[in-house]
Order: C-alpha cells, then sequence, then structure tokens
C-alpha cells in the first residue's frame, strides 16, 4: 500500500477529492489546524485489478473483457468478496438466478482469492513480481435454493488450504444476505507454458 | 416420431423442401418413377425445444432467451451431444475458453439429458405431458486440460443413475476430439411450486 501525507487547505483538497474518486483511490480527511490527507493509493483496487494486462481478458474477471462480466473481489478480514447483479437476461426460471453464472462468480472469485492468498502467504504486495495468476483445477457447486435475481448478489470466500502450487477456496452466494449456493474451487497456479 | 410417406412430382418437392427447412424439419427422397419422400416430423428438434414456454427462459438453454446461449441437445444412441462454438470474448486466457461457459454448456446439457432421460425411463415421447423440467442440484467439472478457443465444441453426456426425482448426468466436453473437461451434475425435477 502506497501512502503519502500531506497538508492543503480546502480548495485542494476539494479538487484531491475529485481525483481521487476519478481513480477509485481511499481518501480520508482529518481537520486540526490545516488539514491532513492520507491516500492510500491502491486500497480500492481489486484483486483482478493486478492481473498482468495479457491474462486479464477473461469472460468471468477480466478488466479488460469489455463483454465479459468483470467480477472485482477485495479482502474483507480473512474472507473475500465479490458483488455482482445479475442482468435481467441472465435468468434460469424466470424470477431466478441462472446457475451457470452462479458458477462462473464462484468461478473467478475464487481463483482472485487463491491468488490473492498466495501473495499473502509469501508476504508480499500484489503489485509485486513475480504475478501470480490462478486457474480451475475442479470447480463444484450446490445450489442449495433458487437464487432470487433481484438486486446485488454477494459471494463470500474463504481460503481452506494452500498447499504448493494449490489453493483450495470455498465460497458461498449469498442474495439479500440469505444463503443460495456453496462452493469450492481447486485453484492452480498457472504454469509458465499454459496451455502449450 | 411422426412419419410420412407420399409420392409428388418436382415442383411439390421443391416447395415441401422449402417449408421443411424452414421448420427444421428432416427431409428424405427417393426417385424411382415419381418421387417419395419421408418426412421425419420433430426429428431435429432439440430437448429444450420441449420446455414449456414458461420454464424456456434459461440463459444457458431457453429457446427464448433470445440473448442466451440456446445450446440445443439430442440423442445419439445412448448419448446426448450439444454442439456449441464459444464466442471470441468467451475467452479465459487468450487462446482458450473460459471455464464458466464450460460449466454452464455441461450444466444445461445435464439438466437437459435427465429431462429426456426421465421421458425415455417412463417410455413417453417428449411431447407428452407433464413435462419434464430439471434444475441443477450440485455440479462438478474437472477441467483436465486448457479448452481452445478455436471452433465448435462438443458435449457428450451419458446418464449414471435415475432414482426418484433425481437424474445424475455425467458429461465430456471436447474440442476437436480431445476430452477437455469432465463434469457431473445431480439433476432435480423442478418441483411443482419452484422458488415459492
Amino acid at each position: 500500500m502506497d501512502c503519502a501525507k500531506a497538508s492543503y487547505d480546502w480548495p485542494v483538497l476539494a479538487i484531491g477529492m475529485g481525483i481521487a474518486a476519478e481513480h477509485g483511490i481511499g481518501l480520508i480527511a482529518f481537520q486540526a489546524q490545516s488539514i491532513f490527507i492520507l491516500i492510500f493509493g491502491d486500497s480500492m483496487k481489486a484483486f483482478q485489478d493486478y492481473y498482468p494486462e495479457n491474462l486479464a481478458h477473461c469472460y468471468g474477471c477480466g478488466s479488460l473483457n469489455t463483454l465479459g462480466h468483470q467480477i472485482k473481489t477485495y479482502w474483507d478480514g480473512e474472507e473475500t468478496v465479490t458483488r455482482f447483479t445479475p442482468e435481467p437476461h441472465h435468468t434460469a426460471i424466470p424470477g431466478f438466478t441462472y446457475g451457470g453464472l452462479i458458477a462462473s462468480l464462484i468461478d473467478c472469485h475464487c481463483t482472485g482469492t487463491a491468488a490473492a492468498a498466495m501473495y499473502r502467504a509469501e508476504n508480499r504486495e500484489m503489485d509485486t513480481l513475480p504475478a501470480f495468476r490462478f486457474v480451475t483445477g475442479s470447480l463444484h457447486v450446490d445450489y442449495l435454493k433458487p437464487t432470487p435475481i433481484a438486486g446485488e448478489l454477494e459471494i463470500r470466500g474463504r481460503v481452506k488450504e494452500i498447499k504448493g502450487r494449490k489453493v483450495i477456496v470455498e465460497a458461498t452466494v449469498l442474495a439479500a444476505g440469505v444463503p443460495t449456493a456453496r462452493g469450492e474451487v481447486v485453484a492452480v497456479q498457472m504454469p509458465e507454458g499454459f496451455g502449450a
């Protein structure tokens, strides 16, 4: 996390807040005799925003895939969280969310979590090299009940195990706070010659 | 299978072929002294084409979801087959198919297979009532190797078990004939009050 501390007058602060908001940068201001600003650079960056450009085209989570879901995952303590609002056409039976979309959200949420967990395990920031990128070895989803297609879904993940190049991640999908699906992904660190 | 046999002159055959093509009806012609036509009504209808209209909106397989994948599944002996060509934006890592799409294809292929298998088990045609429609209880996918995003994928399914309202279906995804993913779905016959 890059952290800068400075003292500015109000008008400068206003401009700074505008720029910060535009770039998704966290900003906290304290007022004393003058105004202190703490800019937490990168604090709002999602796991997926750290993927190398050539690996950021995934339909589910690639920030460069303009036709994809572009999910964003963040730490929330020891858990990870993604929020996603299905489109009306992402339906299964009318009124409910398509199970394939739920599987897709779990998939990308968990591979993102795996990468973030591996950085944490190595006590490294996510903007340091070499970059971690995980692919899916296996995916399992239990559909607990129909998931209403009515607003934002929350996907919460937790690392179950790290062993070698594999990270096992559990995830729960919640609709209005109610768990509707549970998943588990065995994520595998992408080999150098992936697909060769 | 409805089957009609008739004798027509060439101009009639030409008109008939046009109508048949428009409606996706199989047509075989034999020429002798006159022309015989065998029209296999319904022979080209996919499992999904028998879903009741109110249950045909699924993003993966609903024939009425114009923004969805609209997959079509057919019997091939004891196996079932779906063919689907991913769009360029359905990418994972560049050059390969998105795992979430693969999971989605397996999901809908297997629920469709479950419905067809239940009709077969009851020795009923798929256009008879009551209609069968299955939802996904659980989905498991093992990604064997990266799936090239280069042309048509084939998903082949086989019924593993029918017990009560559950049908367990296994599926394999093949790219240019090479298995790249294996899946298993526990499909559950949709209850009357689904989602209530």
